[in-house]
């Protein structure tokens, strides 16, 4: 059985005379959103989505706006149409949000509080206002201060640009003040980069807090989180941590959570260094790709408790419903149509599989993910990679 | 948060010469169809459903051919548009199914099988030719047979339309000839009515099971089905019955499945007799109201294995991932529009919420159900029928 791209059809929202009303409208129409709408059609929740005709969420959300959430145009009209609105992608004009908030349809999280997260140094300040533990970090955009910072961090230091940066997009690790002024080339914008000191940590944590409008909010499991080319690799769950550590990991990211006043869903990633101290490496304000073993091996998945806390509704509970739980990436290694083995990912024993129904596979590109259930978190990450590894074509 | 009617732009599939192919068409739109879609989205699948507008699979579904099954030309257009075509109903003309066959997409379950389902009489002679456990039955079409019948098996008896009974329509329980001839006169066809022993049950059970095109089956954990006005309100998951009974019931189920050459799955309903004896009740060629627990319950959902084996892909495991289960169907008490108190539910903890986005609320019509896990049956029967309450406003 191979998946094709098909041509397709689909409904398109009508002009802004229109009195349809979505429950939510999420301004993207990617992954994170296909599988909101997924989580909605049970609650009898009616979400628009705003993309291309080809994008995942499109073939089965209710409606769908046809744009992108860099289109100042399509968002308002995505405002016009929903009862409240919300993002796949944390890169969405605050400003453009703020009008549709303005025009009277709520947008959760908030526009005002989307702006201290947007932007990596503001974040940094956040966070440090609420006297989270960080990595030494500093915004520089001279090669004076880069020696002057590395003298006083150590190296290599973390370049980051502060805006549209993503699974290691915009991101350079620098040994030294040459390499620093080359990435400073690359990556920064008229207010500079985030400097970062580098942390050798012991594993990268995750935690999705999911928070309702109203108030309450509720932690996922811990999960630790590997990377390969600064891209999530995998997921396991529980992460092989402490009590103590957990607890601390767990804390740590609703504080976090709170701090950037996140509503529905934020996804909070964390070190843990090797002192076994946990410090807050960035958060998202939606869904997270190390959030969707949630799916299977929560009581509530983190794409229903995002929709929960946006609509105000009562938040479901977080905890696990199986042992252990491992997600593995299906990252493209070519370009082409996908054609996915998917018999092959099904005869893996309890093999989820996740097909984003992308019409193109591009080195590196998310195409799906797998999550199995099992009695330890290596032998679900095992069946996990043979399954991810069948879709991998 | 109330959920209300809403008007709405649904792809329609255009026209007999378009390329467009759909992995799967099912013939329906029902609450069915609408669970099997969202199935099928993650693997990458690609549905068309068969129905109008505002049914629940035509909210999410990549696809819809305008019309009903019993439309021959519409089921006709699904069978060109699709690469494989299935049923959410056994009320499907197996005529046309077989020129569908004909005309080279293949039906699953077969035509020639489902003729032998849609009739309960020769239901009953196909699972008795397989040797299987049955009430006592017969064909009766004059008053001098319903005595005969009467003094053989006892009195009351059941009186069953032979084809489109279900829920309890068209069935009637017969304590006198009288009746029966009464009930002969509402329900019988040119070819009589199938009448059946009254079964003094101790319970009545249900098992999905999963077959595979090629060959293989798996069966789901036997469950205990709660009738009330002969619809089903709840289903406790496992069965409280004994390990034996338990090993009786998973075998009679699967041996009824295999007489009727079931595709994906077959739900087959049970009796727990007095005496400890499993009969055969009757048997559906498709996902079942009784399997619905298993979206949350089991490893693998009744729809992904019922997509699995009719598109013959490997199964996946059926065994439960929680101790308990219970699901408690929401049925309609008044006419008009839904008004369902979503966050009233929500509020439950652990309350998986399905609400099938039917436009108009009926008496005794399947608006929805929830699911709840737990340690224990008692405690999620509890809290499933709480939420249940709430949904049904």
């Amino acid at each position: 059985m191979k998946v094709r791209a098909f041509s397709t059809t689909v409904p398109v929202v009508p002009g802004p005379d229109s009195e349809t009303l979505f429950d939510v409208g999420i301004a993207g129409a990617g992954q994170l959103a296909q599988m909101t709408v997924l989580a909605a059609v049970p609650l009898g929740l009616r979400i628009a989505v705003l993309g291309g005709p080809d994008e995942p969420a499109s073939h089965s959300a209710a409606g769908r706006v046809d744009g992108s959430f860099s289109d100042a145009a399509a968002l308002r009209k995505l405002g016009r149409v929903s009862r409240v609105v919300t993002l796949e992608s944390e890169f969405v004009d605050p400003t453009v949000l703020a009008e549709i908030v303005a025009a009277g349809t709520p947008v959760r999280p908030d526009p005002s509080s989307l702006v201290h997260v947007q932007d990596k140094a503001l974040q940094k300040q956040l966070l440090a206002g609420a006297n989270l533990p960080l990595p030494r970090w500093a915004v520089a955009d001279t090669a004076e201060e880069f020696e002057a910072i590395g003298r006083d961090f150590g190296w290599p230091l973390m370049l980051k640009r502060r805006r549209l940066g993503y699974d290691g997009y915009g991101n350079a690790t620098c040994h030294n003040v040459d390499e620093a002024c080359d990435a400073f080339r690359r990556l920064a914008s008229d207010d500079g980069v985030l400097v970062e000191a580098f942390v050798a940590f012991e594993r990268e944590l995750a935690v999705m807090i999911a928070r309702r409008h109203s108030g309450g909010a509720l932690a996922y499991p811990v999960v630790e989180t590997v990377q390969r080319n600064h891209v999530c690799s995998h997921v396991i769950a529980p992460a092989p941590i402490s009590r103590a550590q957990t607890a601390a990991a767990t804390e740590t990211a609703l504080a976090a959570a709170e701090a950037a006043n996140g509503v529905g869903v934020t996804g909070v990633e964390l070190f843990l260094g090797a002192d076994g101290s946990i410090l807050v490496n960035e958060l998202a304000p939606r869904p997270h790709n190390s959030g969707h073993f949630t799916i299977e091996a929560c009581e509530t998945s983190q794409f229903e408790n995002h929709l929960r806390g946006v609509l105000d509704l009562p938040l479901g509970p977080c905890q696990m419903r199986t042992t252990a739980a491992a997600m593995v990436n299906v990252l493209g290694t070519r370009t082409g149509l996908p054609a996915p083995d998917l018999g092959g990912a099904l005869d893996v024993p309890g093999a989820h599989v996740h097909l984003y129904g992308k019409a193109e596979v591009r080195v590196g590109r998310k195409m799906g993910h797998v999550t199995t259930l099992g009695a330890t978190t290596a032998g679900a990450l095992e069946r996990a990679t043979v399954a991810a590894e069948a879709l991998n074509r």
